[in-house]
């Protein structure tokens, strides 16, 4: 009978022990792959019976040769900063997207811009907000991270700093697409036929921003993320892209984060921090941490997004509560793109 | 001979399981208090031995003042956010500190300055970015977050909101103050007289911001900061006063926070946040984690500064890493205000 006791309260030792053990060795059960690169283009309610294939192919195409761009840095032995940048750079010079060349218009019809970047080996940052005549702000946020004793540099004085370090600057009128134009006006439109209190805040709930996090063969993460914000904003306002710790993140211990959304949420909880600590302190997997932040958290205040996460041992999430997110990821023989749920 | 490995086995158990729950029941041992306010007024480079006790004793009655002022809003049953509010526009109003009035210069000769405000019930929150006519820009943050859908309102726009919603608006001469002025001075022509890649980033190494941390007694927390940023600032530059996880956080469930230090390091290691989270998710307690972040993690990298920590169980840690900060706090029956390390 004895025995039987003993017995049983080894087990229950060994119970403990190996509970506590299990969360800490969950993430080194990956096979760690030499790179992985992951992207998002924004998410929001994007409606997979309205959306045409040939406008779904024209996303797929965008967001493969961004894979692909952002791929031949890491297979090439560059760091993840370069991916990063590098497949942001085409994701800003693509009309599809809601940042660089895509950018929505304020509410007085012009193009304001936010950045950021992060690098997850020393916790350097870069960002930029409200800049008008950068054709690159995600290079500018890097410049401000490399070439400043700053983090963040904003409007006027962001774009004499981009002068002095020699980024490539455009007329405002660059930013002009037909496509955004009529959306701003679409929206004046119902402003003028609706009173104030009943207004939605985002009439189209399509919260365009581009993001891309990367793990090179170093074992480095970084993270940045780049948008025009939100369409019709006012008084300056920025939203989350260019707040580190809310829109973007990396550290190589935790992980590489980059959102999109509804800013304001994504401030407030501090949402890329967050997912970095949840990993950090609860020891939860990238899926896990996600998981609490963008399906449980969020969802439970109201706040439509998603995000982009990424391990230093290559394990990859991609959790939104929003109907569709235009994403995909490619690591040594994988690729996939997505944009709705499966 | 079986029974004493029963016993140790038994034992054994018995103390995996009172360590899992000591560190929970940790914050419960405190006595509640019906409210509490902490203040700081500022962390750097404060010699003991240069200050005259004339000039420490006009930082002490200043900051016993504000103190009094945010107590009897508390002790009226006032909310936790009016505390914040009239607290900070109390040490905004007075020169002697780095925000409202006594604003520090940028590198043009003129004041920018940001502030945010956060309520630990529902983590609403305001933020203002580079303002340079607004009387108390810890009001406009009050406003941004209750008037607008947005959370951070920057430059001639955020300046628009306030005049919109009759915020007290002032000449930009109003922020001269001749101190400020003279440290301007001071530092342009230490820089004409050293190589650029020998300047140090803020020779004088005064972190002057303000903020206020206060527990109602509905038992909410809030939290708020206000500063004119460092002195010599150019490109528009935002440090961590307005940006929520950096410079202020607010959570019942976890603490409210306001720092004050070199901002950058607070931005990149998204420092008021991240001390909630090892509130939240490591169940630290207050002092524990602001050592933590403040005294070990800032110091390994070299981010000079400070933070007051308030949970909702009236526990409350002040810790900085430099040589001292102003700061202070009252509870029912208890007041101290410090500047140097004790």
């Amino acid at each position: 009978m004895m025995n039987f006791k003993l017995l049983f309260l080894i087990i229950l030792n060994f119970l403990v022990i190996i509970s506590c053990s299990e969360v800490a060795n969950k993430k080194k059960s990956a096979t760690k792959p030499p790179y992985a690169i992951v992207i998002h283009g924004g998410a929001g309610t994007l409606n997979q019976k309205e959306m045409s294939k040939e406008k779904a192919m024209q996303y797929t195409n965008a967001l493969d040769t961004a894979l692909t761009i952002g791929e031949s840095v890491l297979k090439n032995g560059g760091s993840s900063l370069d991916a990063v940048e590098k497949t942001i750079r085409y994701l800003e010079d693509c009309p599809l997207f809601n940042a660089g060349k895509g950018a929505v218009f304020t509410h007085d019809g012009k193009n304001e811009l936010d950045a950021s970047i992060m690098d997850g080996k020393n916790q350097m940052a870069g960002a930029v907000g409200g800049v008008t005549i950068v054709k690159n702000p995600i290079s500018l946020a890097r410049a401000v991270m490399e070439k400043s004793k700053h983090v963040l540099l904003t409007g006027i004085g962001a774009e004499t700093f981009a002068k002095e370090n020699n980024l490539e600057i455009v007329d405002p009128s660059y930013f002009f697409t037909e496509n955004r134009w009529n959306s701003l006006q679409k929206i004046k439109a119902e402003e003028d036929s609706i009173e104030q209190s009943k207004r939605s805040e985002n009439p189209d709930k399509k919260f365009g921003t581009v993001g891309c996090i990367a793990l090179d063969n170093n074992g480095n993460l970084a993270a940045g993320t780049s948008t025009g914000g939100m369409t019709n904003k006012r008084w300056n306002r920025f939203g989350d892209t260019p707040i580190i710790g809310a829109g973007t993140y990396a550290d190589n211990n935790s992980c590489a984060v980059s959102c999109t959304g509804h800013g304001e949420y994504f401030i407030r909880y501090a949402v890329a921090h967050d997912i970095s600590s949840l990993i950090s302190y609860k020891k939860m997997t990238v899926e896990e941490a996600g998981n609490e932040v963008i399906m449980k958290k969020l969802v439970e205040k109201g706040g439509e997004g998603g995000c982009i996460i990424l391990d230093s041992f290559g394990n990859i999430a991609m959790p939104f509560n929003s109907e569709g997110m235009y994403r995909g990821y490619a690591k040594p023989g994988q690729k996939k793109i997505q944009i709705f749920k499966d």
